[in-house]
């Protein structure tokens, strides 16, 4: 048994130490940090990155994953992060130093380009550097290299083990099987119940979101709830799991929502193990897996009956005024209310997985050279307009509104839907394994779901490939069926459909 | 001409860039971390704090410094970083690696035991640990060298160029000045005014205080006012300088002079030149200089009585029923009303630097062995009492008030007298400067008095030792005068001394 593991946890443990003042970074830099600040924190991050990366692909760590791959005296958990130390190493190995640097620079450009483009709505400015940045993005991926195709190696950042086919064949199902419901849908649901539009003071807003993710089990003394425009959450380090939500005087469901939505996410990231804290396989599998966890809690639990019924008196004690008349039945509608939006952050449950696989697939022909970024405006407008029946008008509200291409992040779309997919199934087994779930979320009491999935997501960290630890969770491998049942299922009841 | 300069400039941008980081670790952790978060926040200051250590000790920076020391080619500018960098350099060379680890590991234990000894005022807790710090500081003094005693190299660390002796005359001068103020102030000043132990909405006292250091010039796009137990400020990067305040219900006066305190140093700081940002010669000189402005916007400006009659209509527009019937006299007394205290923290201007006083006469005799931390108990009580007339019940109110000692920062406390005598002096410098300064104070306008002071104080940064700059502003070298006359002149107004 060589001793290689013993040289190789200092250098894990300066990263897990590096990564954290970066985090940190990170957030300050989007919660805290003075607006006049941004060009030293630029720097300083960009200085990190790269004291980050050397370690990464530094040669000592290749000689040492040599010696310990398939190191059959390995315990399990020792194993697993060699395993998830190795693919990180030949991902950030195989792409040359300059080309780094290059899609550094280019990633920088396009965004700074599109957060003027956007409100000017002018693709045009930013197309030549939306086109360079699709250009380095394929040749990152040649250099990464990848089983069948191209994009199989972007997915692959984001969602290990992911292949294109799979996703083509699952999100093939999910339209096919969505726009029924969809239709139903939007049919039956009349107008929005008025309280949506009502004003809530928003400090009272954020205090009501405080109370409610603590009693989700968020620990305020190991993490902390922030506004932000752009709600997130991120693991600075051990015990230290920070989100944020935003708040709306006229929109008190978004801050309510997403509170619900990252306190999934903060809680996975407080509940994996503590024993691998900072280690490779201490993480969080994949953003599928961990959107499963954020979806589950704002959907499948926050959006539930039973557990609006618990939500909304707690909310009169906050709001008496504005919803002391309010009906647990029009509350429930009004957490529910389909809209058919051209905007995917605004949209419902039903309708959001369109938009991501327009997404998807217009991600899918560039990288196949079937589409150029010229004609990527025209070819959203179009896709908006045969799966969700609108059309924009000008391209802020189409192919500008989100900035993940212009900052490089080709492949990240898929996952908010395996996320959405994950979470319905994931779901369907908790209930099956808690006798009388809803009892409990009718009484605001989700210390019983929070402990499932404690042992049976939380703390299989990254021990094995997402895939294999939803197969486990579920008893089957990933089906579109789990989320058109649940959608079936709830909108059938909210509007007496067949 | 060689290029030295230039294969200095990336390393002390990266040592900015990882400083950048190390200092927002430590500003969160007072004012932002979870407190579950502590140990990972450790761990990762104190491999960012390796990273920065084994740059500025890297050989190579050593022989770039042999090449640019007494470069004839330099500009003044990079001549002055090379100057401060070669000091930073040889101090942190001499001490060997081992000591590092020693004093690092007996400074984290020494605080631990002080957290817990302080409330339980057992000195006998603390005391093998203080032991070993102390003799630990002394093989750091002797390893760094010094020109005349040990002490010199403590102080040198925090005051470059001020010598034990000079401090020994200038402090004697001080206390045989200070006696007889502060035995007519004690005995003319009565009871204090009532409205000092009312309550004050603290919510209202914060918005207040942002309000005070924003007409300060202090600029909130550059900066943040947060608060904290201990109000400290914190340069994070370029435009980016924090500062925080503490509220007390019962205490009014002590959020808004800590602000006004903390606003000193934040201002100095914003007002560094851009050009030389993150530059040796970007910096303050010293903690002396830094405190000058601390203590000149607290006392020079905030107690002044142009400034406390712009003060009070402000604050009663805040807390009109609380201040409503108080009258300029009475509020400018209590501003100033004595508080002749066992506590440092809490000590008035007049006998503030009596305490200071004793410490550096006790840290002195330690440093000398002519006293062992075994007697230090009652040699601080005996010192109180020759100094102040006051002795401490218990160690809690006496020697283990502080927590300097238990962080090693032994040296530090001259500083703040340093910065009370160059409070006075520069303040009577800009007085004689600005035509009409109360004036403007008394309309709440500190637009020149900032502007004269980024001028003649901050705009020189390190470009010359601390007191060259000083002896530029003032005409001459540091004496008690300017200090012991602006005292006698307010407390004779005050009182109608003669």
């Amino acid at each position: 048994m060589s001793d290689a593991w013993e040289r190789l946890l200092p250098k894990l443990e300066e990263m897990r130490d590096i990564g954290h003042a970066i985090r940190l970074l990170m957030w300050d830099q989007a919660v805290m940090m003075p607006p006049k600040g941004n060009a030293g924190r630029a720097s300083s991050l960009a200085t990190l990155e790269t004291l980050y990366h050397g370690r990464l692909v530094d040669p000592a760590v290749g000689d040492l994953l040599a010696e310990l791959d398939d190191d059959p005296s390995l315990d399990t958990t020792r194993a697993a992060s060699v395993r998830v130390l190795r693919r990180e190493y030949d991902r950030s190995t195989r792409v040359p130093e300059d080309l780094v640097r290059a899609l550094a620079t280019a990633r920088a450009e396009a965004y700074q380009v599109w957060t003027e483009a956007r409100p000017k709505s002018d693709f045009a400015m930013l197309e030549p550097y939306l086109a360079k940045l699709f250009e380095l993005k394929k040749q990152e991926a040649d250099a990464i290299g990848y089983p069948v195709e191209r994009y199989d190696a972007l997915l692959d950042a984001f969602e290990p083990g992911a292949t294109t086919a799979d996703l083509e064949r699952l999100f093939g199902d999910l339209v096919d099987g969505l726009k029924p419901v969809a239709d139903a849908v939007l049919d039956a649901a009349g107008d929005p119940p008025g309280f949506l539009f009502d004003e809530f003071d928003e400090d009272r807003q954020r205090a009501f979101c405080e109370q409610l993710v603590t009693q989700l089990g968020f620990d305020m003394d190991a993490g902390r709830l922030d506004t932000s425009p752009h709600p997130f959450t991120i693991m600075i380090g051990l015990n230290d799991v920070r989100q944020t939500t935003r708040t709306n005087r006229r929109q008190l469901l978004s801050s309510i929502y997403a509170a619900l939505h990252e306190t999934g996410h903060a809680l996975y990231e407080l509940g994996l193990p503590e024993e691998l804290a900072g280690l490779p396989a201490g993480a969080v599998p994949s953003l599928g897996m961990h959107e499963s966890q954020s979806r589950l809690w704002e959907n499948q639990v926050g959006r539930s009956r039973p557990f609006t019924d618990y939500l909304l008196p707690e909310l009169k004690r906050v709001f008496p005024e504005e919803l002391g008349m309010l009906s647990p039945d029009e509350f429930h509608r009004g957490v529910n209310h389909p809209s058919h939006s051209l905007i995917r952050v605004e949209a419902d449950e039903v309708t959001y997985n369109l938009h991501v696989v327009l997404r998807f697939r217009l991600e899918l022909a560039l990288f196949r050279d079937e589409l150029s970024v010229a004609d990527l405006p025209a070819a959203w407008n179009d896709g908006m307009e045969a799966n969700l029946g609108l059309r924009p008008s000008n391209d802020a509200e189409g192919v500008l509104q989100d900035m993940h291409w212009a900052i490089g992040s080709m492949g990240y779309f898929p996952t908010y839907t395996i996320g959405t997919l994950n979470a319905a199934a994931i779901f369907a087994a908790a209930r099956a394994g808690i006798d009388g779930l809803d009892d409990d979320l009718r009484a605001g009491d989700c210390t019983r779901l929070l402990a499932w999935l404690r042992d049976n997501v939380h703390a299989h960290a990254y021990l094995a490939p997402a895939s294999e630890l939803f197969e486990r969770i579920t008893g089957g491998p990933l089906t579109v069926t789990p989320f058109l049942d649940y959608l079936r299922d709830k909108y059938a009841a909210i509007y007496d459909l067949p």
